[in-house]
Formats: structure tokens, C-alpha cells, sequence
């Protein structure tokens, strides 16, 4: 499993991805499923994958390599593409293109070769975009009604974002309650885990601000998971004790 | 869907059920799913359910009308039950019964008749003990390392039950983190709503201190959710910024 979300608010974009791939629980190892194309001062796209890890990987692979359009004849990458619409279609042809390749060999197995993506970024002259492409290829858009987007086990880490988020959250504390998001999320399913990988890209900087890994030995995230435990205990202490004493129904 | 949850600490057990039932989005209703059988100073017994309605009523009105066993020949209800242990393995039977009837005629339609049942209380002479039944009939118990069990729509309410419930905790704070956690759940999930049954029982009491219906109109209820949504507010602002500006990885 896998636990990836996504949060764009107006100063910028934040996505957060765990490592844990497993193929039965009895086949549990670390891979990144965070990817950054960045050109500093032109472009940076940002990647998370959940799902079939063959396809997603067979994604990426065909977002570097190029995937030729087929009304062109072009081989589009990433690093060309114009804008980000245009950046998130061939992600979506990419996925298309992956998917076909591993469902014709292995449908027959009994695997699910399904994945979702979040992609966001920035082109220069475009604005600040975060899609969720699945694996037919078709893609939703953020908007700033739900400044979140989450892919994967999305449940456990729903609650803080739906409580905590909005358009207007300042960019570092998008990352922080991403971070509680996540630690939720860890908390409640083993086949999420450690280390996690975040980066931070404010609008219109074209260079991600930070791009780095996060594992059990982090000071930071430590102290939070600890803060947030304990502020968690206290809220709930505050709350008056329940005055029923009925026994209506 | 549904959300139940039932906790089992020192001092009693308390079980919490939303009314929300759906046929499709656009068929919702409210029905009963948190059922009490009790005969004060004697026996009391709650029994939650989750899945298909049809079955997890047959399986009501089988524990209520009798079910013959098939090796005395006895009709059993669980009135009659002489514990706890033999009333839940009634309710697997129940159950399975029920569901043998409907699957029978209905499963080509691709319909699910599974069900997942919280049984619990306590008979006199015997322990306070809480169950979770499967379609199966099948059922374990919830023991002091995980005190509490949970059926339906069950992740987003989990965070804070891990967090915060253990074996000591006090009855009434039980049920207050139980609000919480239906609220966390109601708020994420559409299909499980108001009202909510709660019923609340304490050891060796032998008569359910609590039983009632709380709907979006009740004071302490509305107070929870609003004090809940400050606190958690409160929680993440009192955590300091990340501090990464690191471009690893």
C-alpha cells in the first residue's frame, strides 16, 4: 500500500509520499514513489505513484525516455512538455501506455494493475497546477474548494485535512498537517511507513524550496508525532464528559 | 454503510451505531442498527450491525423468535442464552442462517449480502465480554491489548482510538472518544450520519446505564464536534514550522 497526498494553497505546493511497497505482507521493501523534474527557473513537476508499482515505475520510465504522440509523431518527455494540461495528459498516456503493456501479459494472474498519481507543478508562464491521474489516463484538477488531493490508503489521513486545510494555509503549515496526515496514516496501516518523502514548491519560485527524506530518526518529525499525540490526549480530556444519563430509543 | 464501534474497558462497555442506510446514493435512510436485549439485574446484551440489511435483520429476528438447534433440537433465543460465550456463538448461527436464505435467491444479482456484527454485555454470573461476528458466523473477542472493536466505515474514526483508548480508561471518557471518532467518521464519509444510538454499560451493573438516540439538535454532541475541530486547530498551530530547507534526495 501506499499513502501519497498533495496540497495546493496559494503560496505554493506540497506533496508528501511514504516509501513502503509490499507485495504480501511477507514482502515489504522501500521504494521512492516521489519523483521531481525540475529545470530550475523554467520548470518543476512533481510525482507520486501509488498502485502497481511495475506500471507506475513503466510511467516514469516513459516520462523520461519519451512516449511518441501519435498524431504528431513527436517523442514528447516531461522536460518539453509546454504547460502543465499538456504535462498531465502524457502523464495520463504514459500510465495508458504502462498499463497496456503489464495487463496484456498478466491480467489472466489475478493482479490489479492499477495505479493513481498525483502530479503538480509549475511551468514558467503557467500557473501552479496538482492533478490526480488515474489508470484509464483521465485526470481531476485541484481547486481551491478541496486544496488536497490524496491517493492511495487516503482514509486514516483524511479527518486533519478536511479539518485543518484550506486555500489560504500558509504553505509550511500545509506541509506540517501533511505531516500529521501521514503520521495518522502510518499509525493505523502497517503497509504505510517510514521514511517519507516531502518537497515544497511556492508559486512562481520554479525551484522546489525543499526536496528531502524523512526517516524514524528525524528530530522534527519525531517532536511532532509526539505533539500530536499529546495534544490529542489534552483535546480530548478538555471535552466535558458526556452528561447522558437517558434511556429514550 | 455504517459505522459501529465498541469499547470494553475496566470499569464497562460501550457501544455507538449511526442509522444511515443506503441502496445507492440516492436511497438513504434512517434505521436502527444498535439493538438492546435486557433483562435488568439479569442480562444485558447490545448487538451492532454493519452490511447488508436485509440479513443483519433476519438475524434480529431470529435471536428474537428462537433458532432451533440442531443438535437438541431446543429453540434458542438469546434471552435464553446461559453466557456470553453461547449467546455470540447463537448470533453466528443467526447469522448465518439469515444469510443462507438471502444468498440463496440472491446472489446472481451480484448483490453482497455479507454482514459484521458487534456483540457485547454480560449475563449475570459471568463476564462482560464483547464479540465481532462475521457472514461466516465466525467471531473473536475483544481482549485488554486492543480495547475495542470496530465494524463498517471503520478508518477514519480509528486514529483516535488508537491514541487514545486503553483498558483503564474511564466508561464515560470511552464513550466521549467514541463520539469522537463517529464524528471524525460522519464528517468524512457521506453514507454514515445522524442520529447516532449510544448505549453504555457498566460492570456488574446489569442494566444499560445509557441507551439513547443523539441527533444533530443535542447540545453536548454539537459542543464535541466544535470543541474537537478548535482543539485539533488549536493542536497543529501549537506545533512548531518544519525546519527543512534541505534539498537531499
Amino acid at each position: 500500500m501506499t499513502y501519497c497526498c498533495g496540497i495546493l494553497v496559494r503560496d505554493g505546493l506540497v506533496m508528501i509520499a511514504d516509501t513502503r511497497t509490499n507485495a504480501g505482507l511477507d514482502n515489504i521493501s522501500t521504494f521512492r514513489k516521489l519523483h521531481i523534474f525540475e529545470r530550475p527557473g523554467e520548470r518543476v513537476m512533481m510525482l507520486a505513484t501509488a498502485g502497481n508499482l511495475s506500471v507506475s515505475q513503466g510511467a516514469v520510465n516513459l516520462l523520461v525516455e519519451g512516449l511518441e504522440n501519435p498524431d504528431t509523431h513527436e517523442v514528447e518527455t516531461l522536460m518539453k512538455a509546454p504547460g502543465m494540461l499538456q504535462a498531465a495528459q502524457l502523464v495520463g498516456r504514459a500510465v495508458r501506455r504502462s498499463h497496456a503493456i503489464a495487463g496484456e501479459s498478466g491480467e489472466a494472474a489475478g493482479v490489479s494493475f492499477d495505479v493513481s498519481l498525483l502530479f503538480g507543478g509549475q511551468i514558467a508562464g503557467g500557473a501552479l497546477r496538482l492533478f490526480m491521474i488515474y489508470t484509464a489516463g483521465n485526470f481531476i484538477e485541484c481547486t481551491q474548494d478541496t486544496p488536497y488531493l490524496q491517493i492511495g490508503e487516503h482514509k486514516y489521513g483524511k479527518p486533519i485535512l478536511d479539518r485543518a486545510v484550506g486555500y489560504d494555509t500558509d504553505v509550511l503549515d500545509a506541509l506540517k498537517i501533511g505531516l500529521i496526515s501521514m503520521d495518522s496514516t502510518i499509525r493505523s496501516n502497517l503497509s504505510v511507513g517510514l521514511p517519507i518523502d516531502i518537497a515544497l514548491l511556492r508559486r512562481d519560485a520554479l525551484r522546489a524550496d525543499i526536496s528531502t527524506r524523512v526517516d524514524g530518526g528525524d528530530a522534527y518529525f519525531r517532536d511532532l508525532r509526539d505533539s500530536w499525540s499529546r495534544a490529542l490526549r489534552a483535546a480530548h480530556m478538555a471535552i466535558p464528559t458526556p452528561p447522558y444519563d437517558g434511556r429514550a430509543g
